[in-house]
């Protein structure tokens, strides 16, 4: 389904997979400051940070996917099907409708504490976009050069949860994955030794024996602690160059090539797009399953303080250097 | 250490990952027709078949790690450390070095099943290709548009075997790769389902849960079984662009993100180059840990007849499409 | 630590390992009708349902690791430590000392049902027995003829949840431990079969293989899978000899030799005794590390109307059967 | 199918059990001195260690499952089917049917190395006892009081390998077995360690998580991950009572309930009979499925100088001890 990531270099970089079996509409798309914020419950919000991400522009509205503020917090919304419980809109409350939540967060708050602080006074409502849009069940990943956190809204209401592994997946929810994760501290990165018995003599017969036992399936809960382990054993030159192509390839670890997850009859969840956003820099580089060159969009090469979205449409080719 | 597949769309694909803790000087290059062969023992080859693939060139000479001739045969050598055992020169037999092995039988055989023929009959020996370039311990994976074979020099002698998987990875020997995989036989692509108890009902948490049990450490074992599944399992269209952007998406699986696998103090093994080479074509894409844009080179776009090697100077930097 | 266990042949059987790193002082004790039990904060029970269980006595006061009333509802404790969280004596709840819970439930209740609806208006309180023995944190499975639950006592309050699997162990809670058990769905105690790939044939090179992915290790939650496949795949004949020896080959699965699970230099945790009550019959079997014969205490053999606890010391010593 | 397991305290204990879904009729029995052993190519022996175990006797003849000799070598039978080649008899070759295998081994040879020396010159045929008992896939293991071994009659021969482990299952071969338990050596004894992140802390929320990764399931490859590790990691006092117990605690942890191990439509693997030879006193502890007290027959209480077979029927009811 998805895997969201962060990582620190110089800067701080947060991205995630979307999976799934078949092509959403997303573009990358730039909600510039004085684009005005409609919001269901609370009033309109006239001019606010500029927001930066993929999103699905619905009736003029980018409905977020994930994005980054030029402050510097980033956020993604992950499938969460069966355990999210969205709440009625209730007084001396914020009341947020689920599909406003990250233009809500990112328009009001520049850190995750800043975030966390108000969603604790938030209800997340399942008010629907529209009639043929119902409320996606989702949780929510944020990060900024700080720290990362997870929103959970569920039957016992919203939770927010430091996220010291800076992972988030799908079910279960954040507490039993990261439960489950310590059923996998014992995995290395380093070479296996033998602590099965001094009475035998093991051969390490290939490198990187000392993670047996890391799951590789595409189940979210596998996918979480394999994404744990490529992403807190990252090690990766500081340059942007570099980090970049780190985080996609930490991405690759819980990518899914078309085939292996079949959900019906001829349809395959594969990794539709992986995106990384510097969220120091307000760069948004995203690659997709058909093409693996990395674009990018950078938000301060626009000019953000206009009134209208900028959407960038997806580059849908493979784009291969023929080199002769 | 390194990962070969071999898939079928509409053409042939094959190719490799080598991972390694530290860059080889490596790069694409083109054995054209008339390019004289010299081998130890055997006599010189003053025509043959074109070659396109990664080598090391040496005194002028192309240390292949894998490579593809323009009758469609291919060929890549992956690590076999302790379990490569070379041989003597013998009478009545074919006498090839080791470092020799891939021109050798590239330049002389069109077909799996005329390799087969040939290496039945051939000594691989341990003959250096100089005093610093000692034989490294190998195995080869050789494919065509009919099929696939596993070679192995071992202490009982030259095997080789038909590799239905199409997928080569390193220790153990391919025999016991081949049992290993049977203990993985339940595992699925499709939805996880109840076979644990009728008195029980289950939730599926998760897409993708019937391949629960499938390894993603990066030890050579558990990356046969996951590679295995990947190309086994691979749904694509088969243009060219759907057929290489999905075959690289297959050995993302396999791939070795940086810090993941910790061989020294800090020496990290990563995926240095992956490559998928159109066999039928003489196409050969790559990408390297520091570029995840797809190159390629196309041996027909070249003097073919030529009696000097061509050599592409590897892309280094992350070419990344800067939107705006 | 403790794995606890309920199946149905003709008669209702439950029972448990215990396992710890050193010898309790406990004995099967018989607690007949009339022996009159004082509770902390509840009044004291003057006629009762007879108990019959382990227990270790102390100061005449039998506390109970497990046992069954007459009236055919068992209840054992298991090791929680670290989740467990007793809370304070409330009024207009029943107040029970969490060592005072197995007398308490089986002297007022014939039933789950019975039991569940008392434990819902109870408080778990930590009072101490004594300052000598502070309160254990453990967990409970209560298990009659109809059904069985499992009683938490978390940061949140009682929990009584139904237990459909008829099996507990130790952490985490209940419900992660149901969470997990969806894992291992797709494990099947017939035949593997390929659902690998139809590109492939596989070889079952052993019975046994449809459940390969169980987990074989001594932690809680591995018990836990492990206990579930044998109890929900049990298969006997309905006798009384057949069901307790098929109760105890059950239990083989989760008990722990020694030397497998070393707590500290030079101590291992092992299964200190298994028991199996037939719940309809009041028959208490055991075994012990020392003693693999089974033991049994009948409680329609004593006479139930007494006053007084009956005691029968361990029999410690492996009671081997000399043929010649 | 099988597993044999070789320990030492002061003395040396062998034993096995055998799993099958049907019973075998076999009955423990005492081959004394003078009863004359008939081969089918060598030659008459009139006078040999007496030897005890458990046999199908069959005309008269002990067809050994497993035995212990008067001088201390032990062997089983265990199932190799598929991979076991028997041979056709050959000059200049000790010639020995696959049935008669274990008194011939027994008869001639005082340990594992005399045997070691003696199959090096033997073929091993295919040789039917009878019309209706064709030769079973069988693989051996042998074992004294300073080591054991394994031997195996495969594709390319006659094996004899050092057997360092002192576990032996089934398929597959001996070396792959040797192979695959490699991959587990990271497993421990002891707590679980951090070695996933330092940037991460972790819980232990049960003891035993030192050993997560071991194999549960009943399949031949992981009994013997299983056993290998209770077996190496056994600790117990030396006192034959202590050891004959521990000896059936590690067999337990490989035992099969019935039910966990479907081979077709109502019929189930278990463990028919479990047993442990002292092999330096010569007795022969048992139990079976339906009675799990130990019985034992001491080889030292009979008359050894006898020239007939000494059978002692089975005890095939639970012998419970009913303490009131």
């Amino acid at each position: 389904m998805c895997t969201a990531v962060r990582i620190k270099t110089r800067n701080t970089y947060f991205g995630r997979t979307l999976d799934w079996d078949f092509p959403y509409p997303c573009e990358v798309t730039l909600t510039p400051r004085e684009f005005p914020l409609d919001f269901r419950f609370e009033s309109r919000c006239e001019r606010h940070s500029a927001i930066l991400g993929m999103a699905y522009v619905k009736e003029g509205y980018p409905l977020y996917f994930d994005a980054v503020s030029e402050q510097g917090l980033a956020m993604a919304g992950l499938n969460f099907v069966g355990n999210a419980v969205y709440e009625k809109p209730s007084e001396n409350f914020c009341n947020v409708a689920q599909f406003e939540l990250i233009p809500f967060v990112l328009s009001r708050c520049a850190t995750v504490k800043e975030a966390t602080a108000l969603l604790e006074k938030t209800k997340v409502t399942d008010t629907p976009f529209s009639k043929d849009l119902p409320p996606a069940g989702l949780h929510w990943m944020l990060a900024d050069k700080d720290e990362s956190a997870v929103l959970e809204v569920v039957h016992s209401g919203v939770k927010i949860y430091p996220n010291p592994v800076g992972v988030l997946t799908n079910n279960p929810d954040f507490p039993t994955q990261l439960h489950n994760l310590n059923s996998f501290m014992n995995l290395s990165p380093r070479a296996a030794r033998n602590n099965f018995s001094e009475k035998l003599s093991f051969r390490e017969y290939s490198r990187g024996m000392g993670a047996i036992g890391l799951p590789g399936d595409f189940s979210s809960q596998s996918r979480f602690v394999r994404g744990a382990f490529a992403a807190l054993n990252s090690v990766c030159g500081d340059t942007e160059e570099e980090s970049v192509g780190q985080f996609f390839h930490i991405m690759d670890t819980v990518g899914q090539p078309m085939g292996s997850c079949q959900v019906a009859e001829g349809a395959y969840e594969r990794t539709l797009y992986t995106c990384c956003m510097n969220a120091d820099k307000g760069i948004y580089y995203y690659t997709t399953y058909e093409n693996r060159r990395i674009n990018a969009i950078d938000m301060h090469r626009e000019n953000l303080d206009s009134a209208s979205l900028v959407r960038y449409p997806p580059i849908v080719d493979e784009d291969i250097n023929m080199i002769n």
